[in-house]
């Protein structure tokens, strides 16, 4: 399935051996030592390929998929067609995700300095790590074993990244201290000086922006988003978050662990999330608020207040799931009933 | 009137010329041999000039126009001052571009190849094609011929890029196949790795993402967009689609032909959108949704349902439009008989 | 409390110092000969620290803070713990803001060209400028004196830029005039052609845009936002505007003097502001419309229609914002009757 000129196939794995890495249990054991050659979608799937059923929607498609082997939930497995054998798994997605990196390994950086790659001569580099075309490294940078620094990347003075980074090209890094399995996607902004001045009448004041930006290990971060460092405190992100394209990340946020940020987030500065909160796309937090752990913030909901831990709001001003939903149901039945009434 | 530092305008041309070459009708046969020497704004031209009339918020000013000439509707052109010929067309606006392209054409790319840019040998690059500095093209890449590839840009292997397409600065693509006449601006992000992973509590798993981005002939893609590859199945933007500044396009987003995506909207994965749908500035768009063929979706519009062909919605979540405007207009009319009831 | 690696501290100054740099009255005259030694965030600072209250939130921090000496309005002066000396000013963030510019002063560019800049013979650019790796500059460029041009920014023919700018990395500039003192951040896209073109059944066809754009001086514009030029007027933007990240400005829009623009937000082409507007996080704006002085556009609003000046709105459509809360709470009200009567 896989465009050949993007993508080199690994494999092929036994259903057996799927299993095993993934924690799945084969529907038919017999069928331990079928082996596939692919991942595939269950549309596009032929029968040496491995497919995966997470979204209900598609339960029709699994049922005509033509798929050799499918990772699916316990309950869903009997909709399978005969001749599709079963991986079954209480997070088909995640099994999935591990066979298809299995399938699709990604290549280790090779220890290569691109000739017009301007390195400071005091920043330590780790082994193995490809620094491309046109990057530049400030002084006293440190970054770690087996990074990749796309081509254009600036980073400024006194950064330090950990091992096994991937930062995109034309991205720009500074003030900031990134821990390990960063992956920074093309044209992020980290670190530039946040949106602090003094309102004065007689024009604005800037504020020296005196903090940091400080990413945990193993946190992604979108393509074209912006995180401005500190004013004074820093700038946090948390262990294993995920951040999409686009969003942007004010001065003195601080963000959990393993928290979701979807594409066009806006979040105001001095706003804390605790860990696991996810936030749909577009949604805006202001400014100096709490979101409690695992919160769940809607799409375009925009949050004026602090949301307590568990919580999903939708709305601007947002409100809990439930209430929002009545009130725009009720509105609309008293639109309905004004109309019938004339 | 434009700037000679940034523009270089040609002609003059006779009104007879651009009536023929805009398919217009001059209101007075006799002025075919006037010639005018530049395109204007209603308010600025002089009597050399041609405007035009588009918006209806503008017939004021077209009334006191100083304009030699004006496209304008048949019949709004009764307004027009006295010394001012009328070149009447149905799409005054269409007829004013193609008079604006005569004056100022478009610069053919010369034959020439930045000694900093780096093209990686196995590339295969046309004729007649423009590749600046800091430049960077991978393996196996394939571009066109009379294409611009501006200064820092990054095009990874694999991708094909069709004739007369102009690729602005510090553009990332990747995993991509791009038609003829890409007009991709500064910044854009294209086939980037979606926002993939599997949730799990002990941190999110990466799903490998195996699609491409698929963009067909004459695509504009606006300054700092991004569009994710897809995670398995493609991500494909139809011919003749426009597309604005800081647009989000996710993986595995379908969009038909000649669609019209305005500035800041997000389109989640696996969402697909018909042939003719515009989406209005900042509307988010729901996953897994399709969006009918001329469907118009508005500014901050929030849909999160199927929207039928031609359909025109407005509000988060949407409605159809005179369903939210019926209810916009409800609330406002029970908050106002409850002020006056207090 | 800066991270050295990061920040150079200058100082130490005396209180009396301060308080003469930034107008303020020492609550106790005798401490004018104590000195601190840098600025701190109440909570972090220490005796030899200076620290500042603007936001009546964290009034209870200030109680307990251990910071030497506190910038703080006179009214909330009595707060102060014992120890900590009182520098009132009615606008104790703007006296911050001077203190923190003493204390760590903006570094003066050096002199210096990289060997990999590629400027063309006929810019001129003026005395003390750094110009960084891989800088594109442009035929007939004029930039002024004491500039920053930070690594791979491609300025395009003609652009003007004023003395004192400070240019960030991986930005474009083109068909643009832009006064002294600018700050633009990473990634920012000015002047590239707006997004304009003729609707036509058998395609859109290209209206070229023949305007600039125009930027007065000491105006900020954030990272990766995007700034079209003019399609026939300019697009303005006025002296001391303050623009953050992320923000679509489209074409022909005119922007006045000390507006502030918040993230995210995205103004449809054509319409004005006066001087002093403010917009919130994620606002959007149509086209077509003017925004009169002092106007404050709340976070996430839609406007849809002409804002009287010093007016402010919220919602989408936006409402003033006292009948957009008055008919929030009442829909509330409204759902919570009908949930009582069940």
């Amino acid at each position: 399935m896989a465009d050949k000129r993007f993508f080199k196939v690994a494999g092929p794995f036994t259903l057996g051996q799927l299993a095993e890495m993934t924690g799945s249990v084969l529907s038919d054991p017999a069928a331990a030592s079928k082996s596939v050659v692919d991942v595939a979608t269950l549309q596009e799937a032929s029968s040496e390929k491995i497919g995966f059923l997470d979204n209900r929607k598609y339960a029709d498609v699994f049922r005509h998929t033509k798929a050799g082997a499918v990772f699916v939930k316990p309950e869903l497995a009997s909709g399978a067609p005969s001749g599709t054998v079963c991986l079954t798994h209480k997070n088909p997605y995640k099994a999935y995700a591990i066979a298809a990196q299995a399938f699709y390994p990604v290549e280790a950086p090779r220890d290569s300095r691109a000739p017009t790659a301007v390195i400071d001569s005091s920043a330590i580099i780790g082994k193995d790590c490809t620094i491309e075309h046109g990057v530049v490294i400030g002084r006293d940078v440190k970054i770690g074993n087996r990074c990749r620094i796309q081509a254009h990347t600036v980073i400024r003075d006194g950064v330090e990244i950990g091992d096994d980074a991937d930062i995109g090209p034309n991205v720009y890094i500074g003030h900031s201290i990134i821990g390990s399995k960063a992956r920074i996607h093309p044209g992020a902004v980290i670190g530039r000086q946040g949106f602090g001045f003094a309102l004065d009448p007689a024009g604005y004041i800037a504020v020296p922006q005196l903090g940091r930006v400080i990413i945990g290990d193993d946190v992604e971060v979108g393509a074209n988003t912006t995180v401005d460092r500190g004013a004074g405190p820093d700038t946090e992100i948390g262990q294993g978050t995920r951040i999409d394209n686009l969003v942007q990340i004010a001065h003195n946020v601080k963000i959990g662990k393993y928290c979701v940020i979807v594409a066009q987030t806006g979040i105001s500065g001095s706003t804390h999330l605790a860990d696991y909160v996810m936030t749909g796309g577009q949604a805006g937090l202001a400014g100096h608020l709490h979101i409690g752990q695992g919160a769940k913030i809607g799409a375009q909901a925009g949050i004026m207040r602090d949301v307590p831990a568990g919580e999903e709001v939708l709305g601007s001003p947002a409100l809990p799931i439930k209430q929002f939903m009545r009130q725009f149901a009720l509105l609309g039945q008293l639109a309905a009933k004004k109309g019938n009434d004339k």
